[in-house]
């Protein structure tokens, strides 16, 4: 076993998974100097990329056994394309593909049953929730799934530590050259920027559409010099299904005065002026804090320079109403979103690359100046874990959690000490998801605790008379009415690796018993 | 020395330069499997990529003598960033820098100077005009020179025949995280299309602008993923230059009367149908072509699908009151096309990766119906000139020339028979800049000369009682008029190759006696 830089055990060897690099630091790791080659290609005039129908799309790609299939989640528990495509490949008797997913969700469930069957044999995700996610947890999977960040995701892509033979594109309108979108047409579902690395670093990459349009489509996500391939189908996904899942409105008065404490944090650390960039994780706190944060915004006369993320059609408001001068968009998240980000020239839709790579010449998330995030648990350390429930279960994972912890100038967790009489405020998360020296404090409703990182921040909070509490105290208060529970009970199978953004071991997840 | 697939003695061995591969067939060459290797990198938050000034970028960018600069050449004659880059460079006492440009135009006489003293000592572009050519017919350059196609210059920097270690990029708005564009500013130019390749592939990647603008920028042409570093400067170049060269307004009867023939010959081909997409050169005929071209689709009542190219205010017009539903923009050639990209969402600034690169996943050339070209030399197996005069100096280049040639449905090539009492038709084009396998078609004062291989078109043409002229018919009419005049006088110094876009040798340019 390694012991890796924030203290947890790592085997030297993992079975199924690459030469292990135990997380150093949040910046660490230096890049590989060069990407990943890239697939040419030759299209002749005249020549034919729609195909007739999914299996000869697979067949002309050449997708052989054990080759890497990979896709994208905007559909979230809507997406009608991955079931499509595996179902596909199970009837051509492919065997042992790995599966290269940005998010999943319950509607995936077939998933699970292909990996029973030997049609899949491997996985990587950056959230999992659902069935496939208990399945894993159960230890129910011949191989680790390998969980990465948006950012870390991109990353291994370019440098081709995921290596993906073929690519499904589920878009709501394509031209039969291959220009596609997600927002036109009857299934939009606004921004495609989680397969936008896909398309530039597949070997072959398919688009799948209900919404065949004249060439050229207007806007392009990604352009016809990427795509070998056009398949009609009768519907890609299901936009209703996109809210379900991670975002959630919310209206209970303890998350209420939490986002209004993570906005008193913002306008005490100084941040607050005149080009604050911002963004909220989609927990119900979080969301809710970007209403507070326009109530701020409107008292001093301030605008924004831009929002980011997974975008709700609150951000749109800020955009349409000028509290910022746009919006950058890599998974749009209800109706509202998708029609701002089609309608509004200043709302753009951004690669997961831009958004969050590590390991590029410059990602947006290093410009944010304020990040709100939500905690399954979070430890003394301020170790934040998204990934596993108090009882060991998947239930999430990163997403951009970890990414904008590291680039963002503050990064605020806001969480309930208690949920369901389980305590939030641990010793120790279950699995670290997000390192404790990249969070700058935990708003609770105990009060704020700060990083000891930040003694400066902690100055600026006393200066503003906000209510602070050690993190130690936070967790005797919580022990207090919660007593403290023993930790979940795991055998030594490893179900998951969980990958920092730069490609190095942060934590395992185990079988529970 | 080897005869290439279209008739044309080439050596075996070119000093300082690559393997030769000859021209054998339009869409003969397959491509590299995979594209060059690109750079990754890493930023921390809080980095800054904006430097004080143009010599420091250089140094940070460890440009070191015999490695390789690139640049772009939107403003063409008003372009004031090479001068520039490459005095900065004289200075620092670099030598032997190999200058990859898209375009050279007369603006550029003080490389010239800057090769006669070692600190440039290798040159590839796609056209070039003026001082530069002068002295490069002359043989003045101690190296041949390449010439490429703009879809060329794309593949072979893709492939890393081209690598780029510099590039240098003239943007009229950057943010300090290096998104860029041309259409904000004092200085906008519009389209950027020629140097994105350049900001993919190059190893380290500059954006000098004279009009930093706040994060994020929009639209971003490239992002803040490709870009080293920024500069201000004070003026990144002269909008007004950009007209100068190429583009030629006409009003002689006799081009117009060409123009008019050229338009009747895509009507009888039966391409003038809804949907139709259509390019023309920058040539005077080819221009006022678009003008006639909009009246009979106006009679017709059809909307075509998109115009391309270089992008006049008049292919503006026609998007602007309907006749297109879209523009592609790779370089806007005044303030109506300028104003244009920026302002209607269907004008469309693309890559010259997308417009006219053969070895991609698809090209927009390939989409082309009609395409109107001019000539300084059309031969009677229609292989066309565009590279050197009569007398034998260098006055062109292939720009997309040769590549939407290969692409279209119909390619027609309009020039008068004589200029100058010099016969334009001749049995040997001086430098073959385009395959006569590729052109369909001539159209002079004399008629329309049909390529025999097209004997369909031959037949349209007969239908619609337009008038048909052999080649040789006209040829033998033109030397009534002028004489069978000799060719152009030349050594055997070798002063340029003349790449087809798939790499292989079409030609040579030797130096005049």
């Amino acid at each position: 076993m390694i012991v890796n830089g924030i203290g947890r055990s790592v085997p030297e060897i993992i079975e199924g998974y690459k030469k292990i690099v135990p997380y150093s630091s949040p910046h660490g790791t230096d890049p590989h100097p060069y990407r990943a080659q890239t697939s040419a290609g030759k299209v002749l005039p005249g020549e034919k990329k729609l195909l007739p129908d999914l299996k000869t799309a697979i067949r002309f790609c050449g997708l052989e056994d054990g080759m890497t299939v990979s896709f994208h989640h905007h559909f979230r528990n809507g997406d009608q394309v991955v079931n499509l495509v595996l179902e596909a490949a199970a009837e051509m008797g492919l065997k042992e593909l790995k599966v290269a997913m940005s998010s999943i969700f319950p509607v995936h469930s077939p998933l699970a049953g292909h990996i029973a069957s030997g049609v899949v044999g491997g996985l990587s995700c950056n959230y999992m929730l659902g069935p496939v996610a208990e399945a894993m947890s159960g230890g129910a999977f011949p191989f680790p799934v390998i969980f990465r960040t948006h950012g870390g995701r991109d990353r291994a892509i370019q440098t081709g530590e995921e290596k993906i033979d073929v690519a499904f594109i589920a878009a709501s309108a394509a031209d039969e050259a291959g220009n596609f979108n997600g927002v036109n047409g009857p299934s939009a579902c606004g921004s495609l920027g989680y397969c936008l690395t896909d398309c530039r670093f597949a070997k072959k990459v398919v688009v799948l559409t209900d919404n065949l349009a004249p060439y050229p489509l207007i806007p392009a996500s990604a352009d016809e010099t990427l795509i070998d391939f056009v398949v009609r189908i009768e519907k890609v996904g299901d936009p209703a299904g996109i809210t379900t899942g991670a975002v959630k409105e919310v209206h209970d008065p303890l998350r209420l005065k939490l986002a209004r404490w993570a906005v008193d944090v913002i306008e005490a650390s100084g941040l607050l002026q005149d080009g604050i960039s911002f963004q909220t994780g989609t927990g119900g706190a979080s969301l809710a804090a970007a209403g507070f944060l326009r109530e701020k915004m409107e008292q001093h006369k301030i605008t924004g320079s831009f929002g980011m993320g997974g975008v709700t059609g609150h951000m749109a408001g800020l955009l349409s109403e000028g509290f910022f001068r746009a919006v950058l968009d890599t998974q749009s998240f209800d109706q509202k979103a998708i029609a701002s980000l089609r309608d509004n020239p200043r709302h753009v839709e951004i690669s997961s690359d831009r958004y969050a790579n590590p390991h590029n010449k410059g990602c947006a998330v290093n410009r944010l100046d304020a990040m709100i995030l939500s905690a399954i648990e979070v430890d003394t350390a301020f170790n934040v874990n998204v990934h596993t429930a108090s009882d060991g279960r998947v239930m999430g994972g990163s997403g951009g959690h970890a990414d904008t912890a590291a680039g963002s100038k503050l990064a605020v967790v806001v969480a309930p000490s208690v949920r369901k009489n389980i305590p939030i405020i641990i010793d120790r998360v279950h699995t670290v998801t997000t390192p404790g020296e990249t969070i700058d404090c935990l708003v609770t409703e105990h009060g704020i605790s700060v990083n000891p990182r930040r003694a400066d921040l902690l100055n600026d909070l006393q200066g503003a008379g906000l209510p602070l509490i050690d993190i130690h105290d936070l967790k005797a208060e919580v022990d207090k009415k919660t007593g403290c529970p023993g930790l979940p009970e795991v055998s030594e199978k490893i179900v998951a690796v969980v990958e920092y953004r730069d490609g190095s071991v942060i934590d395992v997840i185990r079988a529970l018993e």
